[in-house]
C-alpha cells in the first residue's frame, strides 16, 4: 500500500476528470453487494433513473451503463445507426477527433468539419455542410459539448437551431460526459438526441458508470439501425430499466454512489454549482494571464468551467511540466492530448474543489514554473487570490 | 437511507454472485480517485494485471474492463469473429442460452448442442459434432465452466481432449464468470483460447469489471476478425496494458479493490479457498437431501462448488419462495432463470462465506419451507451441520 | 492485516457487547476530523447531546465522556460523593462486583447486599437495609440494571420504589451500560439519579465513548462531594455542552457514528429494537434448554433481553469450550467472569443481530458440544428455529 | 448531513489538532469490532502497545487511555502524588496553565513560575526555584513540551539538565499532546519520567485516544501515592497489557487506526515527518512576517515546528477573523486561548499536511486580511512560495 501513496497530505486534483470524490460519496458506496434481483436494489435502481433525466434535464428515458463514458458513445453508435451511413463530426480537439475514429471503426463514413482546436463547433459551416446533404444521407451530426482536451465549450442549442433552420433530419448526438453536472446541459430544451456522460467528471464519483439520455426518435432509429449489438442494447436496458432492473449486473456500488451524489448536488443546487465552476475557471484563466501563459482556447464566449488548457512557450515541454508538478507537489494536472500532446497541460477546475484547494494547486503551478525555469511572471496566485477574494 | 436497509443485522447473501464484499476490500476501495494517466496509477495497473493472471492461471495476458461479465463475452465475438461465421454452442443452461442468443445477435451461426439443463456438456457429443465438420466452418466453441442457473460444472479440459482427438482447430471459449477464483481453473493447462470473467463472483468484488485471458491463436484471431470494434477492441487495450495503462478510462476504485482481493486469496490460498467452496457446497446438497426437495444437478461428478440448485415440488412456485426468504429472514437466494423460472432456487456458496453465516441461511429456508407449507423433511440444517462438525 | 482477520466470511459476533457496529455507521465514521471549536462541530454536539436525552428518556441533561463505560462511574463517584461516604451495593455479578471495589479504592464504605449471582437485587432487602439507616448516613444505592456477567435483569423501578417506601434520600445510581437502547430505561419515570452507560453496546458502535444522564439532585450533590476530579468534572462538561462544545477534545468521530446510530434506532422504532431483543433472547433460551444446559438466571421475571449466561456441565471449561467456537467457527461467545470464569459462557443477542445470524451462531455453539464431547442433546438449533419460525 | 458539510470540496484543516485523518487510517478503522477479549484483539494490542515505545523512544511501558489527553494528565497525577503534595509549573501559555489548575483541583500546592506566553521554559530558574527546596518538597515538576496555545517548544532536555544540576529528585512530568510524531521527542534520553500524548496530532487520528509513558522511578511513585484512583490506574493498566489486554474494554476502532498511523509514520520515517513540519513552520513565519503580523513566540530556538501563534494588530479581533477564514473559505484555523483569545489565531502544521495545502490554507488568509480590513502587507503567500520553492 505504502507505495500508491508516497506523499504525506492529500493530493490535489486538478484533472477535468477523474475528480475528486467527496467523502460522502465514499462513505455511501462503502457498504456490502446488493442483490440487483432483489427489491431494496429496485428501490435504487428506480430512483437513480429517475433522477438522472433531473441531471440531463430531460423527460427522456437515461440508461446507466457499467462502462466508461466511450461505452456510451459505441451504444450510441450501434443502435442508431447502420454500417455505411454518413456522420458529420466536427473536429475540434482530440476527444472529437476519437468519436470520428470510432465512426470509421464501425464502417460509418463521417464528413469531418474540421477546427483549429481552440475554438468551437462552427453553427454556420454545420448548416452549410448539412445544407448540401439534400438527400439526407448524413444520419448523425457528432458534436462534444465541453473538448475536454482544449478547455473549449460547445454552443449545443446554435447547433441545434443551425440544424433546424436547414431543415435536417440527422439526429444531434452530444459528448456530454465533461460537462454534465459540472456545467449547464439541457437536453430537451436544446433538442438534444443522444447526450453521453460518464461518472468520474461532474458527478464526483469514481469512474466506471456511463449514462445516455435518448430522445423518442433516437428510440425509434433502433429499428431500422443494423449494426450488431447486445451490451450495449438500448432495448434491452430500457424494457428493464421500467420496472428498476437491468439486464445485466450492473455496477451496484457505483449506483449507491451515484445516490448520493445526486443529493449532494441538489443540495447545493444545480445554479451554485456551475456558478462554482465558472468562478473557478475564471480565477484560474486570470492566473495563467498573470503568467504571461497562454490560454488555449481563444473565443470568451467558448471559455470551458471545466477545464482550462494552457499553452506551453516554445521550448518547454508540457507533459515534463505535469510530471515534474506530479512528483514535487502532489498535484495532478492533466496533460495534452493527441497533437497537443507536450503543446499544452491542463488545469481541471470542475467537481467537488473549492478555491483554497484550487489556489494550492495553483501555487504548486508557479513554483513550478520557476523551478522549470518557463518564463512566466509570478503573480497568477495573487491574480486568482483578487479574483477570488 | 432507510429503505435501503430495512433490516437490522446484516443480509445474508447466498447468491451466485453478487458474493459479499470484505471489510478490507470495501476499506481498500474507500479511497479519493487516482489519476489513471499517472505513475501511482501505472503501478497498479501493473499489478492487478500481473496478478490477474496468476488467477487465470495462464501466461497469456488478461484484459480488464469496467463492464459486466457480459461484456467481456461480447468482447471474445468481436474480437475474433466475423458475420456468418459458425460457432459451436452447448445450452446447458440460461447463460448458455444468453451466449447463443448473443452470438445470432452478433450475425454468427451457432450449431446448438442441447442438454436437459441437469448434466454437463458431454465432450463426446461435442468431438462428434466438430468431426463432421470436415471444413472446419465452426470457428469458435462455447463452453460454460459453471453454469450458474443449474449448478452444473463443465469439464473444460474433457472438452478440450475432445476437440484435440478429432483434431477441430476452432479456438476454445469458456464462461468462467462464476466459477473462476471459487473452483479450480486452468486457461493454460486446459487450453483454453478466450477464458472470461467478471467481479462479483469468486473475487468477492462489487459488479463492474469483466475479465478476459486469451492465447496466442485468440490474439491473432483479431487480425481476420470482421466484427466492428472499439470499446471491446483487445488491441487497442493490450497496446496500453504494457505500460499499465488503459485506453479508455478504467473503473480505479475497483482495480483497487480488485488488489486486495488478490491479495486475500493468496493469504488464503487458492486451494484452501476452493476446498472451502466445496465443503459448503456439499453441506448444501445434505441439507438439501435431508429437505427431500431434489439437488437440479443429476450427475455429481457435475456438482458446483459455487451454486446449488434445488428443484421445488410440484405445486410450489420457487420465485415466491425467495421473495419469502429476502423479506422474512434477509436471507438472499438466487431465482430460476429462463426455463428454470419458478422450478428451482438457488443457494450460493461461493465468495466469503463461512460455515456459520452458510448455516445461518439454512435456517431460514427451513423455517421457511415450513410457513410456505412446502412438504419436506425438518432436518436440513442438522444434516448440514452434522456434515461441517 | 492478514493475521487480523484469519477466516473467511463475516465473524459472528454474539458478545453482550461489543456488538456488531452495522455498515451505516461505520460509513459515517470515515470521513476526517472535525474542528471541535468550530460552528460545524457545535451542532452535531448539540444535536447528540439532545438525542442522547430521548434515549435515557430523560429531561436531565446527558454528559458524554471520552472514556469506557467505567469510566463514567467513576465520574458517578467523585462528582457526587466524599470519602468516608457509606453507599450500598447490591453485588448482583461481576460488574456490581467491580463497582463495589471501585467505591472502596475511593475510599468509600459500601455495604454490600450479596445475591447468588443468579438473581436481580431484592427491593426487599435495599429497604430493610436502608430503613435501618436511620441517621441517611447511606449516600447512594449503586444497582446494576442489565448485569452483564450473569444476563440478570434488574427491578430498577422496584428499587425506586423501595427506597422511596422507606422515605430514604440516598441517590439511586443505575449501571445501564449493556441495557440502554438494548431493553426499555426510563431514567425520569424510573426516578434515576444517576444512569451510566457505553458506546458498544445497544448503541451499536465501536467503543469509546460513555454517557451520564444526571438528575436534578445528583448535579446539587457535586457542590457538597469532596473528591477530588476535573476530566469527570460534570460541572465543567455541563458548561460547555450549553453550547454544544465540550472542555476536554471530544470523541468526534465516535459522535458521527452516534448521530447515525440514534437515527437508525429511531427509524426501526425502541419498541420494536426492544421487542427484537427479548425475541432473540427467548430463542436463544429455548436453544440452551433443548441442549439441556443452565440458563443461568434463574428467575424467568429476570431473564436478560441483552444476553443468557449458559452454564456449563460439571467437568468442562466453559472457557476452553468457549476458545473452542472462535477458533473454530469465527464466532464469539463472552467467558464467565469473576467467580463464574470457567463456569458459564454467555451468548449476546443486542444490537444490530438479525435471527438468521443468532441462529448461524447457534449452530456453532451446537456442533462445538459434539466436538467437546460437552453432554448435550442436539436440537437446540431446531428448537430456536421453531420459535422463531 | 447536509448541514454538517456545507460547502465543496475538502475542508483545509490548519489546527494544532485534531489533524487531517488519512485516507489510510480512515479506512484502517472502517471495519466492524473485534472481540476484545479474543485472541486476534491480543495480536493488535501487543502490537501497538510496543510500537508506542518506539514512537516515545523509550522502552518504559506505555499506556493507552480511551480519554482525551487531558485524562492522561490526571492520570499522571493521581497515580504518583498525594493530597497536599507541591509541584513546580512553568505558566508558559493556556495549557500549562491548565495543568497547574488541574493540580490545584486534586489538592496539590503548585509553585508557578511565570513566563510571559512569548517564551519558553526557563532551565535557570527551575533549577533556582528547586535548589531552595533543600527538603524536596515538591515531588513533580510539569513541563509542556509543545505549547499548543503559544506555539513555544521547550527545551526538555536542558530542564532536566537543571532538575539533575541541583540534584533534586522531582519527578520530570512532560506535556507531549501536541508534540509527540510532530517532532522529536525522547522520553528515555531526556530522563523524562512521565510523557503525556494524544491521538489526534502527530498521530493523525480521530481524538479518543491518550498515551502515557512511565518511567520506573514515576511507577515507584504509584506505592506511595495517596490520591484514590480506578479508571486511571497504571497498575490495573500494565497488569493487564502485559498479555496485550485491558482492564476496561479499549476504543478498538481507534487502535486499527493507530497501528496504521505508526506504519505510515515508519514508511516516512520519523526525521522525516519531523523535517517537513520544520520546514512547513518556517514558510508559515515567512508568510506572516511579510504579511506584517506578529509572529507570538519571541525566540527562534523556540518557534514551533506544530504552530504559530500570530499576534492580531490592535484594535482586530482574531476570534473574528478565524471565523471569517472558516466561513467564508472552509479553512479551520485555531483560535487565541485563555488570555491570548482574541488577541491571536494560530496555524497548525503538523500531522499529514502537504505544502500545497498549507499554501491553499494561507491564501485564504490572505484573502481574508484583506476582506477584514486587516492592516497587512499582501505578499505572505508569494513568501511562503519562494522559501518553499
Amino acid at each position: 500500500m505504502s507505495n500508491l501513496m508516497p506523499h504525506p497530505g492529500r493530493s490535489i486534483q486538478l484533472l477535468p476528470g477523474p475528480t475528486p470524490v467527496p467523502e460522502r460519496i465514499l462513505a455511501a458506496m462503502c457498504r456490502d453487494v446488493l442483490d440487483h434481483r432483489g427489491p431494496v436494489f429496485q428501490e435504487l435502481g428506480l430512483s437513480v433513473l429517475k433522477e438522472m433525466q433531473t441531471v440531463f434535464r430531460t423527460k427522456d428515458p437515461v440508461i446507466i451503463y457499467a462502462s466508461s463514458g466511450t461505452g456510451a458513445w459505441e451504444a450510441a453508435i450501434v443502435n442508431t445507426l447502420s454500417p455505411g451511413d454518413r456522420v458529420l463530426t466536427i473536429e475540434g480537439g482530440h476527444f472529437a477527433a476519437m468519436w470520428t475514429g470510432m465512426a470509421r471503426d464501425f464502417g460509418l463514413i463521417p464528413d469531418v468539419i474540421p477546427t483549429d482546436w481552440r475554438t468551437g463547433p462552427d453553427p454556420q459551416k454545420i448548416a452549410e455542410h448539412l445544407a448540401k446533404d439534400k438527400e439526407h444521407a448524413i444520419k448523425a451530426v457528432f458534436v462534444v459539448h465541453n473538448e475536454t482536451s482544449t478547455g473549449v465549450r460547445g454552443a449545443i442549442a446554435k447547433v441545434r437551431e443551425a440544424m433546424d433552420a436547414v431543415g435536417h433530419p440527422a439526429l444531434l448526438m452530444v459528448d456530454a460526459v465533461s460537462s454534465l453536472a459540472g456545467m449547464d446541459y439541457r437536453h430537451d430544451e436544446w433538442g438534444v438526441d443522444v447526450s453521453v456522460s460518464g461518472s468520474q467528471k461532474g458527478l464526483m464519483l469514481p469512474p466506471g458508470l456511463a449514462f445516455t439520455a435518448i430522445s423518442e426518435r433516437a428510440r425509434a432509429a433502433t429499428e431500422t439501425a443494423k449494426m450488431p449489438r447486445y451490451y450495449w442494447s438500448w432495448t434491452k436496458m430500457l424494457a428493464q430499466n421500467k420496472e428498476g432492473y437491468f439486464p445485466f449486473t450492473p455496477a451496484t456500488g457505483l449506483l449507491h454512489g451515484l445516490a448520493e451524489s445526486i443529493a449532494m448536488l441538489k443540495e447545493e443546487g444545480f445554479d451554485n454549482v456551475f456558478a462554482r465552476h465558472e468562478r473557478n475557471a475564471e480565477a484560474v484563466r486570470r492566473a495563467v494571464c498573470a503568467w504571461g501563459l497562454d490560454v488555449w482556447c481563444l473565443d470568451p464566449e467558448s471559455y470551458s468551467p471545466a477545464v482550462t488548457a494552457v499553452g506551453m512557450p516554445e521550448g518547454h515541454d508540457a507533459t515534463a511540466f505535469r510530471k515534474l508538478v506530479y512528483e514535487r507537489f502532489d498535484v495532478a494536472l492533466a496533460m495534452g492530448l493527441g497533437k497537443l500532446a507536450g503543446k499544452v497541460f491542463r488545469i481541471g477546475h470542475l467537481g467537488s474543489v473549492n478555491d483554497v484547494t484550487l489556489l494550492g494547486g495553483l501555487t504548486a503551478i508557479e513554483r513550478a514554473l520557476a523551478i522549470a525555469k518557463v518564463p512566466h511572471s509570478s503573480g497568477g496566485v495573487a491574480a486568482a487570490m483578487d479574483y477570488l477574494g
